[in-house]
């Protein structure tokens, strides 16, 4: 197989990030650049990495997917509250083969995507890292850093494959995992943790350390695996949820995604994060009572936050 | 049946002005003080109500429950977060026929105090008011007034009625109610909104306002329906919630007592607001999810407010 032709769209902390380490591995990486477009075309891309600082200073960036070539291998960091974007942003960077990856939160992204664009080779991208856009062109990566790649809808191993080694060759820990249970095992930690440090305003060493809130925390994973369990993803037990609960205990002090769009007055992804699930569990006969009223508490803070 | 002599034990909006309004009248009332003490016994007791104004020059004040007379009437408008004070505050007030009357929010208050005064006579008294002590001896009574005694433990009901009367002829609206039906009544709207315009620090006419806390406080209310109806009060269903919507979409928009606690610092009324009603239902075979996530942010919230 010839050297693959990437695509990033969203170039932020996630996409840009891992844009960059394939970028900087050599392979050929076209970044779609939104507000940073004249920054980064001056000035290049920088990454600030516990792994490494490393700078891209000539960075093939656009600013309208309509003058990218076409790409075998599509990343999408995008925000899923702009997801509706992709009906237009994808089509000029597409060819019969290409695989787009999702490197998002939630569930349901690709089940949209695929209605949209039906023949489309689709992956889910779940990453877990911390990182932050900090300043234009500038993206800092504070630890962790692996992703997982899930299969949707890609026919193609080979390229399935290809995709996993340039990320591996480009110092990335990167693994192939099972789409749905990939899905719905980072739900288990997203849907309390995003949505508890937003309505307590909080971060969750607070939230684990107050007994009440360990155990609505806890109940709530628990609601997460309930629905996983009822769609037929049976090897999540209440083991993992002991699993998250501890393994965040042994985290510094943390904010999610969603707390931070909600301290910089972003829309937050309330749809694909707890929307889209509660849905799926709901049509599976399983209530999820206590995410879906911290649905609607994220419902009414996100109406006079941006 | 002699004119009755009153105790008030907890002067405050709610105590304080039923109390000032059967002293008006020409009742024997005698009142326990906390801050107000010093102020009231020089200065007097004022109201100022949307029913008329008045003052009380000459008010029966009082700093310790030991130095006053027995009563036949006890109204506690104490705050629940105190309720343990009662069992110290109680004893010299009463006689072997007194009645005591707690006009407080929650559920199991009367089953508390009359596990700590086995051969008391208790009642409660679901108050029906906006009303605040502003400053020191005054307050204020914005609107409504009534007040509803639902009979717990009093054999006497000669005593029972003549409370009522004392009420009536004082220009209260006064009403006996079957005691578990008005509690848990009271609690339909109070659970739901008490802790919401805390948790969401808004008031009611926004949650109503945004259809996702709309739902939200629909499917509190009906937690609330359920658990009584689990615990054998059958005549509240489904039409009292939408009649509690209405009247609340109806009012001007409001703050309700624990928001007001929140506001000023203080304690939560959370344990009879919520922790034991919530107990009742969980023994009577009825999870409260969305009231119990409700409970666990309120106790978060509680535990670095004060």
């Amino acid at each position: 197989m010839e050297k693959l032709k990437y695509a990033v769209v969203g170039t932020g902390a996630i996409g840009g990030f891992y844009g960059a380490k394939l970028a900087n591995a050599g392979n050929e990486v076209h970044f779609l650049m939104h507000s940073d477009y004249d920054y980064v075309r001056q000035r290049g891309l920088r990454v600030s990495s516990c792994d490494g600082d490393f700078t891209l200073p000539e960075v093939s960036a656009y600013s309208s997917t309509e003058d990218m070539p076409k790409a075998d291998v599509v990343l999408v960091g995008l925000k899923s509250t702009n997801q509706h974007l992709l009906r237009t942003l994808l089509p000029p960077l597409l060819h019969s083969d290409t695989l787009v990856i999702l490197i998002q939160n939630g569930i349901g992204l690709e089940a949209d995507v695929q209605e949209w664009f039906p023949g489309l080779a689709l992956a889910a991208g779940l990453a877990f890292i911390c990182s932050a856009k900090t300043d234009p062109g500038h993206i800092r990566h504070q630890c962790y850093g692996s992703i997982n790649l899930g299969n949707y809808s890609c026919s193609n191993d080979e390229l399935f494959q290809a995709v996993l080694r340039d990320f591996c060759l480009a110092g990335i820990d990167a693994h192939e995992v099972n789409y749905a249970e990939a899905r719905w095992r980072k739900a288990v930690w997203n849907m309390p943790f995003n949505g508890m440090t937003v309505a307590l305003q909080t971060q969750t060493d607070r939230l684990l350390g107050n007994p009440a809130t360990r155990q609505l925390i806890y109940d709530q994973m628990m609601e997460v695996i309930g629905a996983a369990n009822a769609l037929g993803i049976n090897n999540i037990d209440e083991s993992f949820a002991q699993k998250m609960m501890q393994m965040t205990d042994e985290m510094v002090p943390y904010s999610p995604s969603m707390r931070l769009d909600f301290d910089f007055h972003r829309p937050m992804e309330i749809h694909y994060i707890y929307t889209r699930p509660i849905a799926e569990a709901h049509a599976a006969g399983i209530p999820m009572p206590r995410l879906q009223m911290l649905e609607r508490e994220l419902l009414f803070i996100d109406s006079h936050n941006h």
